[in-house]
């Protein structure tokens, strides 16, 4: 899939509901279904910053309480307001893999509207899986 | 706030959509806020156990990511197939502590329609919270 | 367990080894086991908030990682630099709830030499447990 | 740093001490510093199967915890009971990242002794860290 330029709009619109009062490092996300819907995720810290949630992992989980399932996903957009577009921490991509499709696009962008696009295989290689497991 | 009987049927639409591979323990969360607006919630596995997110959690990040904030919430319910009801996991209500008044009731339920009630302030005695960082 | 005022020596050297580069909230946890041995444990945090890990945790698996199982363990005493004794975020007390007995003596001290007392079981009430799980 | 025959013995060792009654998938980790000392590391989960800890951040953690410092580690090297040699979860690879030099070598390893080498920067391709929150 291929980035589209109003997807910065709604990563912003996402970003701005961040509630970080510990990092000041607001961070948003906009994650597309293959059905068209979409979801605004952000990050939600925590005094005790280990239980602090990201922003990817945010829209994620919202999309599954809505009733999507793994692999419905089309694209994820992310951004900060670093200077250089930010990408997902590791536990992020963890769950990218466990709920996308391996070539899912992941979007990483920063104010000025600069692009990084990498897929959820190229962000974890040799990713950990439920086959592992078995 | 007191428990309706209605928020019973909604916990379990919650529950039947949780993504747990894994443990197959299915638990669901029930999210009011103050103003009326409702939120589902679910755990999502993950191979990786560490990165699994529950139910209470899921509900919480998913209204933050709509545009509501600490302090909006009137009341959590939480569901699973346990006989006894399941309270919620210790990072839950290091969650819950956050975001929520410490008097804002959470509600234990079970297939048998049981009722356990303990405030967020009961839940986690001493809570750690923002005001220890400074 | 009564409280044993060396404790304080050893968990404030503990706490020194935290590395915090983001909160500079230095934790240090003091963990001993039944059979006379003891760890440090202290904060260890990462640019990805989530990903931090707590003191009381780090004392608790590195014991785990030396040998020792669950049961074994006879007290901890936790400390940070807060005018009042801080204690355990919901994280440490689920893990706490996991690997100790209900009724092992958490210690909350602070700079002055302050000590508030609670069992495991106090501070996670309640508790969520694998027995919810069968 | 070369993988050295012997460290599959220790990690072995390590594996033995994981606490998975949940999953029974026991993983190790056996992690070398700088100036010769070693730490084992083994999996530690809870009912609450979002407070586990992986075997490398118990490695990891525990050395913080004994006096070691960002980029005192050489090398780790992983095994679990699996038939290919399985990789780091997401969040262990961001600890590393954290922790430990781009170019340390992180060995994965199976019962068969097969032998994946990868760097931490390898693992986590252009990964998130501190340098993202200023």
């Amino acid at each position: 899939m291929e980035f589209r330029q109003e997807w910065l709009h709604e990563v912003r619109k996402a970003q701005k509901k961040a509630y970080v009062p510990y990092s000041k490092f607001k961070v948003g996300a906009y994650l597309l279904t293959k059905d068209g819907k979409d979801f605004h995720g952000c990050n939600v810290e925590n005094a005790a910053y280990g239980e602090a949630i990201c922003a990817e992992r945010t829209a994620l989980v919202s999309a599954i309480a809505q009733g999507y399932q793994p692999g419905d996903f089309a694209a994820i957009t992310v951004t900060t307001d670093a200077a250089e577009p930010s990408s997902p921490c590791g536990a992020c991509r963890q769950v990218l893999k466990e709920l996308c499709d391996d070539d899912m696009p992941v979007f990483m962008t920063n104010p000025a509207g600069d692009i990084i696009k990498m897929t959820v295989a190229e962000l974890l290689p040799l990713g950990f899986s439920g086959k592992d497991l078995n």
